[in-house]
């Protein structure tokens, strides 16, 4: 017998299937077949799946909001920054139904669009402490308007390198993915380098190399 | 009487009211409605609605190709390279609802997501052509790992602004979204700019200025 309350089961199982095959294609009685369960347990748990959907989303909003105001309290180390990036994507990826499927999750679910608008401003937030950090530190040198460029750009990035890489990079496998993703974030920070930009480029180069 | 053909009219409000209102809330009925026309003479012309979209599609894929085509057949000379990246962003903003609803599009028409994987390869190329004849002729100075990733940059930018303005800048106006995602493409090159790297942020900076 399984031990965790069913109510957890039921969201597990479905952020399984919701990442594996699209929030379109899985209803609640996919949810409850998986699970073994009747459709009529499931619902006496979460009355339709736009509720289970909604219940995923705020805790993905909360575990994203940990990780994000982290850097904000305490600025980071140079060589925690790498480790940060990543765990930023591996959030992500793990709750990545919501980042390939943002236009259906809207349209059903409109509330949601402000909610994600505001944790893409967290994210924002905590780029710009990581850009800021930096510069205070002297390690990169760029102006006002090419800081707030690549705060913007590293936002973006994070919000839609999954939708990106699905068209680009079809067959990726995940943990590729998320390095690729990593790499891509940080390379552009490489020509703000305030001193040996070529030994960075090549350290960033050759730990990505060992990766793949 | 109009004079277009109905066929083309029919086209013409479909792209109008789905980039007004979005490609979920608008049906066949509705565009029949907003012309002044039967639904079974819109059905003569387009059986579905899905037919419609592909339709438009088939014309924007046309259409973006010979703009993306042009620099790879010839060099841009430095100074149309801002006009291009202009061009190619008003020809994704004239077809916009495909950029701010491609979850939905893929869903209900599978077979485009490759035809946009592809037209996404071409914008790579387009701007593959304008990072390497920028260092061919000694404007900018950058490794292939760094050109690689910009090139990969431009081509997410490009494809991902409107849905992130849409989250991040929900109010902005069409124009002031044009420019501010043509700044943001070029801002990220001036690092790599081989002289002058202030006078380029100056002139960039004073130019969109001038355009907001």
């Amino acid at each position: 017998m399984a031990r965790r309350p069913t109510r957890e089961l039921i969201l597990s199982t479905a952020l399984a299937l919701f990442n594996e095959e699209g929030l379109a294609e899985v209803g609640s009685v996919d949810i409850a077949s998986v699970m073994g369960i009747s459709p009529g347990n499931l619902h006496y748990h979460f009355k339709g799946k736009v509720l289970i959907i909604e219940e995923l989303y705020a805790r993905f909003e909360s575990e994203m909001r940990m990780v994000l105001d982290a850097p904000v309290n305490n600025p980071l180390q140079l060589e925690d920054n790498w480790v940060y990036l990543y765990i930023i994507f591996e959030e992500i990826y793990d709750f990545r139904f919501f980042y390939r499927n943002l236009g259906w999750v809207f349209e059903k679910i409109p509330e949601l669009a402000p909610q994600f608008a505001r944790l893409l401003r967290a994210k924002e937030g905590a780029f710009d402490s990581l850009v800021s950090t930096l510069r205070g530190e002297g390690f990169i040198d760029l102006s006002d308007s090419e800081a707030d460029a690549l705060v913007q750009r590293l936002t973006m990035h994070y919000t839609f390198w999954l939708p990106h890489s699905d068209l680009r990079f079809p067959d990726m496998a995940s943990k590729a993915l998320i390095n690729r993703g990593v790499y891509a974030a940080l390379i552009q920070v490489i020509p703000y380098w305030s001193e040996n930009k070529d030994g960075a480029q090549r350290l960033l180069s050759e730990f990505f190399e060992a990766q793949a």
